[in-house]
């Protein structure tokens, strides 16, 4: 099929094909309909499936054989373990010696911990990796070295996705701290607890093979099966699926600047002007040091005014743990567990609940509950004045950054993205984001260390804040002081015309493309 | 399409086709498998559903009506309030008001209290209930007066029919004693309480249109959330849903005569004797009176012996609670609540885990429970010197109870029928069941007050209990004690050859038929 470049509702060239598959350009938010049916599933039967319940197999490579593995396959699994992850690399390792050529791997994020998985790229055992492109891996990709075009997608789109078909997955890997011979299997336990499986979830239930991996195989029954068994086609029992201490990796473990601190003082001093920190109200922190920081801030003022939270979103750390812990929230309603202390509390804690990227973010389901979230705190690469954002690629256009469930937390009632205005010597407001991962529409407050700036849709938050004594500024005002400041390096006159990469919209069209860098 | 009748592979008459859909005639366990693909389900999008979550309906009515109600759909619910439910009734009395016809009702089990929708099977409201056809209903339809021909299946075989796309489930009617106005829905908590509610998950997920119901409306989020509120269309609230306490209606009841005790007891023994009851065992119980009364026997074994179960399948009664509490087994997996002791258990204790058909008997599944516990006690109306065995109708044709997960519990290790040899004036050994239910072949042991019968087929069984002192005694020799005893009366003589109903087996193939009883 003939790949066409079509501009689409944002003003943003895509393709109208992506490594044969014709796509829909971005229509706007909530404009585009979907009219087709969900993935189609073979109806499995018990009779293939052993009497006593026992489906281990005895290595890795075994079950990946007896799941019939091809080349051109499609093999997917989680990132729970975050740059801890044991197995993957072992996985395309085996598949490489069995000569396997041609795969998708289609992870819900890849880390450093899979920079080996670039020499899988280069011998041809992968052709296409679906998912976040981050460090290494997504500087190899930007220079034009994987053979197919990239897909990235949020937490949400993932889920969808898979739901409606667009990503058939042949093999599931699941990496399980736990698990009993039938399949069923928790993150929440054993030696290599990493708490929620939630992203694993949906390669569980439409994935045509699943295989569980566990270092820790408990009898039946697997109490919780965040995971079910009933899914499951094979288990295997290795020494070490990962490394948990690593979950804290990356983001969520820097320890901050003084000026990255009085921003997320400023963002939660916003919040509560504006009268969202009130009894019963809920928010979400990502994954940035920034975003955390602003969480221990939120708590201090929760503490000052006594009032407690409905319920946090997690990503959980030790931080939103206390707060349930000293019945400063009913809930913790949690995606992925970003240290132990929340890998403890979601074993422990009835409160501290394990939620997936279908009860979360997936927009192709009955309402979700991101838009339900009073306010999320959110990173950004560059954001410009008409409040689109980026978060995957830098101003350099190297494709750096996973989306996580970033897309999907913008439908937030008030989403905040808290940036520092210069990152590197580089202004972060800028005229024309290099990548438009997130519709300004959705994005209401961005908050930086030269001021706060609503957008200008948000009537009712900038009349609430308009007496307070925070920086409340103009966008272009906070841009024009940083311009003035510093000059915007050229970094983008490396970057080519040719595609290596598209970024899709939690409804599945696509918003906007990736170039290639030239090295 | 034309109806022929068929012998199926245990010789008996099925029709073809069955309300206008082909069929397939019983093959032989675990001989039909499916080729076919899973329900094909619509797309979704959240742009369809209030971005703050709030799906609340003001009445019962109005959310019919937003859901499509026309004459000819598919109307679905669950029984978990057994003979407490007061919701089905109004719903039809509304759907009857407003003029609709033809409708099929689709419960996962019928119950006294449902004997008003007689009258809308007379005016045309429904035309079909496929379900459970229990007392008042199954002799209405007994007696040929429902215009569509039943079908009775499983707990496993509705989640199966459900699954595979055999029935369409158009809106799902979900009883929920607590929710929040995102559909999110826990049978655990609440005025009106009720415990799991499993029944209904396959039709929140599979239905077109679902609507939550509830007395007890509480703030975002619902937890647990059994049924996730991504799957939910609209939430009512009412005065009252239903009568907890009447949960503990029909068969669970009942004080014991003498003889059924000494029923329930010789099957502990028999248990006992066979090695079964040992450190890690598992076992469940039927509704009925003598198997919940095993229970209670096995109880003392255990203690006497110092033996933990690692689970036990409910249906959940205080006694199981009392077993979980004292530490006597690790895990209760909970199908339906029996009584409130039950009830409070599956919302306190963390190893009271609430399962649904998907878990525990969905036979077009990677594998299912039910094959996994060691020994399952159940009743039945008739058994034959082969072992098969009838669970729906009486000797004298009458279709007067419902499956229940009866089928499904046959895969059990060692499966056993707890009866009286003689009921009601009527012998319960016959030579050919009136309607076969279940094969002989997964029957292993038939306890009566006159003796012990094992399967030829379980030699293994036949040699561990050869030297114990319980009456063990061959099938034929019992029923020609039995036959000694009492004339089997001139029942079936009403019996006319109209099918009005068909049993299928858990894999959706046809089994038996139910005829016509002339009045």
């Amino acid at each position: 099929m003939k790949t066409k470049l079509v501009k689409n509702a944002l003003g943003r060239i895509v393709p109208s094909v992506i490594n044969g598959i014709p796509q829909i350009p971005f229509m706007g938010i909530g404009k585009y309909k979907p009219d087709g049916l969900k993935s189609i599933l073979s109806i499995n039967s018990c009779s293939d499936y052993p009497m006593d319940g026992n489906k281990v197999s005895h290595s890795l490579k075994h079950a990946l054989l007896k799941s019939g593995i091809r080349d051109g396959m499609t093999i997917s699994s989680h990132h729970h373990f975050r740059n801890g992850d044991l197995i993957m690399n072992q996985v395309f390792d085996e598949l490489s010696l069995l000569g396997i050529k041609g795969l998708r791997w289609f992870p819900s994020a890849t880390f450093p911990c899979h920079d080996p998985i670039i020499d899988h790229i280069k011998n041809g055992t992968i052709d296409l990796v679906e998912g976040s492109l981050n460090g290494d891996i997504g500087r190899f990709v930007s220079l034009g070295k994987m053979q197919k075009t990239g897909v990235l997608r949020s937490h949400g789109g993932r889920w969808q996705a898979v739901q409606d078909g667009e990503v058939h997955i042949d093999i599931a890997i699941i990496a399980a701290p736990t698990a009993d011979t039938f399949g069923n299997a928790t993150g929440d336990r054993g030696p290599s607890a990493c708490g929620s499986l939630g992203f694993a979830l949906v390669d569980s239930i439409y994935a045509d093979k699943v295989i569980v991996v566990t270092d820790n195989l408990i009898p039946f029954p697997c109490i919780p099966w965040q995971i079910q068994g009933q899914n499951v086609d094979h288990v295997v029992l290795i020494d070490k699926i990962g490394e948990p201490e690593k979950i804290v990796s990356g983001t969520t473990a820097k320890i901050l600047s003084k000026q990255r601190l009085k921003i997320a003082e400023m963002t939660a001093k916003f919040v509560q002007v504006a009268g969202i920190i009130k009894e019963g109200f809920s928010f979400q922190a990502g994954a940035g040091g920034i975003s955390l920081a602003f969480a221990i801030y939120v708590k201090k003022m929760m503490k000052e005014t006594a009032v407690k939270a409905r319920f946090i979103r997690g990503g959980s750390t030790k931080h939103l743990v206390e707060m349930l812990e000293e019945g400063m929230t009913d809930y913790i309603l949690d995606g992925q567990t970003f240290d132990l202390e929340g890998v403890r509390s979601i074993r422990e804690n009835p409160g501290h609940v394990s939620t997936s990227p279908f009860t979360s973010y997936n927009w192709h389901g009955k309402g979700n509950f991101s838009s339900l979230v009073d306010t999320v705190v959110l990173g950004a690469t560059e954001i410009d004045v008409d409040f689109n954002a980026n978060v995957v690629t830098h101003s350099d256009g190297l494709l750096l950054h996973g989306i996580g469930g970033w897309q999907s937390c913008l439908f937030s009632k008030c989403t905040i993205l808290a940036i520092p205005s210069i990152r590197k010597n580089i202004p972060i407001i800028v005229d024309k984001v290099t990548t438009l991962v997130g519709p300004g529409e959705l994005i209401d407050v961005v908050v930086t260390d030269r001021g706060i700036a609503i957008n200008p849709k948000r009537k009712d938050l900038i009349s609430l804040t308009k007496n307070c004594d925070l920086p409340i500024r103009d966008i272009t005002e906070i841009k024009a002081e940083i311009d003035n400041v510093i000059e915007f390096p050229a970094l983008q006159t490396n970057r080519s015309n040719n595609i290596i990469s598209v970024v899709k919209w939690v409804d599945g069209t696509v918003i906007d493309s990736i170039y290639k860098v030239n090295e």
